[in-house]
């Protein structure tokens, strides 16, 4: 079999990464790793969320991976530099194709990234963005309530349009013209925070950034596969059933093999 | 020195249990350890939070423990008996204590529970409340944003008595008149609850009851110590300063030795 892309994330959050690698690379094979029985990571230290990192890494090194994606803003804005600097293989997270896309979106110069606890305080996106255009302004919001609030499956609810106000309002005020979805569960709240955004903000999803530069990084490398018929496995690190029923809601693709990985022991 | 009381939890939730132990027991050493690198538990599966529990027991057992108290709902229903069995001290939780004075409570006998997912799927608490009194109804609910709710602060908040209304409506058409509060963060929520609940409803608070049973237990055992200066010890998985400023608002004590512990190791 041809090697895989590998794709981990602390949950179900990264599937809409995964679903956009399976959409603009179709002839490729994906092992997807989420840490179930670890999730969240955005409310943890630096320290456990590279650790977590490293377990998972070297859980899909086992797996005949040629890329990584870690497709967690978390784990990508604390552990992918140390893993890219270890790594034999290319590993890519979701920040930077994010960040390079709100700075190309931009003219006002003022750009809001909402995302977790964790990855706000790493200021990771504020140093990256700025370091491609030193006279944008960041305007960053860690929004804690809208992880639960997506998995509660509020998408469409005055409580959620409560919230999406109250975090946002800092950020409205910013005149800012691209706001970063800057957590993998937040483009599911995309309808209530382009209404309160309004027309005018370019809601940027690393998602769909992610996925583009991961073809330009193959293509470049010449580790395209052409004409494979792709295959897709899954694992987690607790709760099955709940992960496949999320999965066939979010993949444009059958979900059948998932399995339990002891990732502790990795 | 003397032995101590062992204490775990998921996280910071178990502090209001500890609360309770060190002011009706002021002469027990008390070890608390939260698991804050892998919180919360209430969304994950009976494998996974029992293997966890286990890791914590062996913990504690270190630690020159005379008891430990399960001061996390969600370990107490899924890992209770389990523990127990193996245990060479005793191992209480707090499911019972709280259904027992649930059920003292009731005169309409309707009890409420409102627990995490993992515990209302559990059905620990209908089933240990019915072996007390077969005439009870209960109904349970699962209410995931309310440890959200609190852990972002809004204790008094429009957004929380929307969610308070939702999550219990069903449960006032019941015509309950006790109503567990089945998390250990769902005492911080008292107000909003009574508020909506009204005054006939007692709210049973298990972490005053399991303190309670803890003290008979030692009593009956000869186990209490008496005229003991306690120490109190705390151990997380993650994040020290964020558990020492949160316990130090919990506690009526001030918090000082707070260590990491790599808890997979156990």
């Amino acid at each position: 079999m041809e090697a895989s892309i590998g794709v981990f994330d602390s949950g179900v959050g990264g599937l809409t990464v995964a679903r956009e690698i399976i959409r603009q690379l179709p002839s490729e094979n994906v092992i997807y790793f989420g840490d179930t029985a670890r999730v969240p990571y955005g409310s943890k230290s630096k320290q456990t969320v590279l650790k977590y990192s490293k377990q998972i890494v070297r859980f899909l090194n086992t797996k005949n991976v040629k890329a990584i994606v870690i497709a967690c803003n978390t784990a990508s804005a604390l552990a992918l530099d140390e893993i890219a600097a270890e790594s034999k293989i290319p590993v890519i997270g979701v920040v930077r194709p994010g960040a390079r896309m709100a700075v190309e979106c931009t003219e006002t110069k003022n750009i809001g990234v909402i995302a977790t606890d964790a990855t706000i305080k790493s200021g990771i996106y504020t140093d990256y963005i700025r370091s491609l255009d030193k006279e944008v302004t960041v305007v960053g919001k860690a929004c804690p309530l809208f992880v639960p609030l997506v998995e509660e499956g509020l998408l469409e609810d005055r409580i959620t349009d409560d919230m999406v106000d109250r975090y946002l309002s800092e950020i409205k005020a910013y005149n800012v013209d691209a706001l970063v979805l800057g957590c993998t569960h937040y483009p599911l709240l995309a309808n209530p925070i382009k209404r309160y955004m309004g027309n005018k903000v370019t809601l940027v999803n690393p998602a769909y950034e992610t996925a583009k530069e991961l073809k330009t990084l193959l293509r470049e490398n010449n580790m395209l596969n052409i004409n494979n018929t792709p295959k897709y496995e899954f694992y987690v690190s607790d709760g099955i059933d709940k992960f496949k029923s999320f999965a066939d809601k979010v993949l444009p693709v059958n979900v059948t093999a998932v399995n339990v990985v002891d990732i502790e022991s990795y």
